[in-house]
């Protein structure tokens, strides 16, 4: 679909659009490697043709990445958006135990995103793609006359009825997170301090890297995803995109259950820590309400336990057993040093005043 | 994935966005629905899970809207910009002959777009949906700035190694369109026009209503593409999206070989034709470069001509054929009522000026 209006000058006609998307995509992934990822038709035709099969379930998961609400231009890349944006929905098959197999882009661009830029977009979409092995099977682009938008559809495969859902978490059972949170949030922090100040010093100096790293070019929890999945032993999951807090009261609220998390059990950044203590912020906010990490949280029988996080060990990922699920009204509790227990807020955002 | 940026006043903390987006969503599909077009799990999880199948391959697209670029909301309702973001979307399964089963929806919507709104943008994509037969098995809904940007995700499925692509037109063939064109076109030419003049008269009646449903409501034609499939007869296959002479340019240049399109045969509505006389408009200008019709053309064997017109009359479905295939330099001509052939230029815009 093309534009009918170009009053505003950012349509420009008569171009040949195709061949700059074709510009940003061709070559991109070779044809072995969509070949085996049973691409029988990329980008090219009205739809991708991709092969069925019975002994799989499809994972479909979309997100959107807007300028200005998700992400700046002043504290993210261009390539950082293309790989974030991607990373995102990757996490999104994480948290049911799947494995991602390919996406589809679509990108509406003012014109300050001018071809250079939009190809730097794709570098780091494609960054993204191969270092999780997605083929990228369909994008749409069009002008937008203001604010980059980037929406992801991804999908994935999980193996029939296996799928690990939000509402499985049972009284008794154990809660578990595979990282640290708070460290995108603190990166953000930093990013924006940074903007805020002399443009003479260094971003990247200034803030531990892999704060500003966790921000910009977040790491989805595939494999825990698929060990959690494997095992049978994951019974709920989520990722932590919109903050431990949030995620936990998902979990509850899908399953019908209390969550208790131990304020001492939550695994802690050395690097946040510093950083936050350096701030003056404190870094429990962080942790808890601080979006973008994701790393997984989910629920596992207690007899379990040790064998999962043994397993973990073994492929040199962590896991943090970090509370216990209670019978009860769904809510989040924390269980603070001391003993006494604190409701958490749900945190997360509304973008829609009531009409 | 939510807002991390609430200076602008958009992103409304602490509402509840996933009971907004239940509220737009729930009930609208039965579970009967929902079970017999294979969804084991719907909206409200990280992903959605659906049945695979080994005698079919998928077909996926994606395709946006944006408010001022591809559409304005002084010519189409709410409910026309639900309706029409899905029904472009399966006009691309249409063309492949395949059949559209599920989508997955991302709305941007800027302050102006509140909950009413945005119900009623709900409302119109639901009807597609209803009309096609199609389950809505996500929705990613985030804020934006300014201006509103549906971008939807089409999932199909078709029979394997059947899917009608745009490289199949041969030399001797004949050029097939499944429906006149240009009405879109006409439509918005008429609803900027009323919208420029007094409000007191009103949109509706004075232009032709066909042409206004037309560009609000078009009706993508999975019917037709699926009998150019059952048959084998359907060679090649594009929609009417961008323009008659740019969908058979992408044939054209797909298939290497050249499309001549005759004037004489290419199918004129009666509607279209009064109000361009009207208008004072020229009448082909439309047809050939007006884009939105979302009927089918393609290419089809002479031979099975005959028996591919009585099989779409049987369904009470129109096909003009309207021209041949020649060998030849990749291009499009049209063939005037004298005989002279002129050269068609492919239409369509670019909205990247190079960076």
């Amino acid at each position: 679909m093309k534009g009918h209006y170009d009053e505003k000058g950012d349509a420009v006609p008569s171009q040949d659009e195709f061949a700059l998307i074709r510009d940003w995509n061709d070559g991109r992934q070779s044809e072995e490697f969509l070949d085996s990822a049973g691409i029988v038709l990329g980008i090219g035709d009205d739809a991708a043709v991709v092969s069925g099969a019975s002994d799989r379930e499809w994972l479909f998961a979309v997100d959107t990445m807007v300028e200005d609400v998700h992400f700046r231009d002043d504290t993210m890349g261009e390539a950082d958006v293309g790989y974030k944006a991607l990373a995102a929905n990757v996490s999104d098959i994480a948290a049911m135990g799947g494995v991602p197999r390919q996406a589809l882009v679509s990108i509406s661009a003012p014109p300050s995103w001018n071809g250079e830029r939009m190809k730097r977009l794709y570098d780091g979409l494609y960054e993204c793609a191969e270092r999780y092995g997605i083929a990228i099977i369909g994008g749409d682009t069009t002008s937008a006359p203001r604010q980059l938008v980037v929406s992801v559809t991804i999908i994935g495969t999980v193996e029939v009825g296996r799928a690990i859902r939000r509402n499985g978490a049972k009284p008794g059972q154990s809660v578990f997170v595979t990282g640290p949170t708070g460290l995108s949030a603190a990166g953000l922090h930093g990013l924006l301090k940074q903007r805020d100040r002399s443009k003479e010093t260094s971003v990247e100096e200034a803030i531990p890297q892999r704060l500003v790293l966790s921000h910009r070019r977040p790491a989805p929890s595939v494999r825990a995803g698929r060990i959690l999945l494997e095992t049978g032993w994951g019974s709920s999951l989520n990722d932590v995109s919109d903050g431990l807090a949030s995620e936990a009261w998902e979990i509850a609220e899908a399953s019908q259950a209390r969550l208790v998390l131990r304020e001492r059990a939550l695994p802690v950044s050395g690097d946040l820590a510093s950083y936050a203590g350096a701030q003056g912020v404190r870094l429990l906010d962080w942790m808890l309400y601080g979006g973008e990490d994701y790393v997984l949280i989910g629920t596992v029988d207690r007899i379990h336990e040790l064998a999962l996080k043994e397993r973990f060990r073994a492929e040199g990922l962590p896991l943090f057993i970090i509370g216990e699920v209670e019978s009860g009204t769904p809510e989040v509790v924390l269980e603070t040093a001391s003993g006494t227990r604190k409701p958490l807020r749900k945190g997360g955002y509304n973008h829609f005043p009531k009409g």
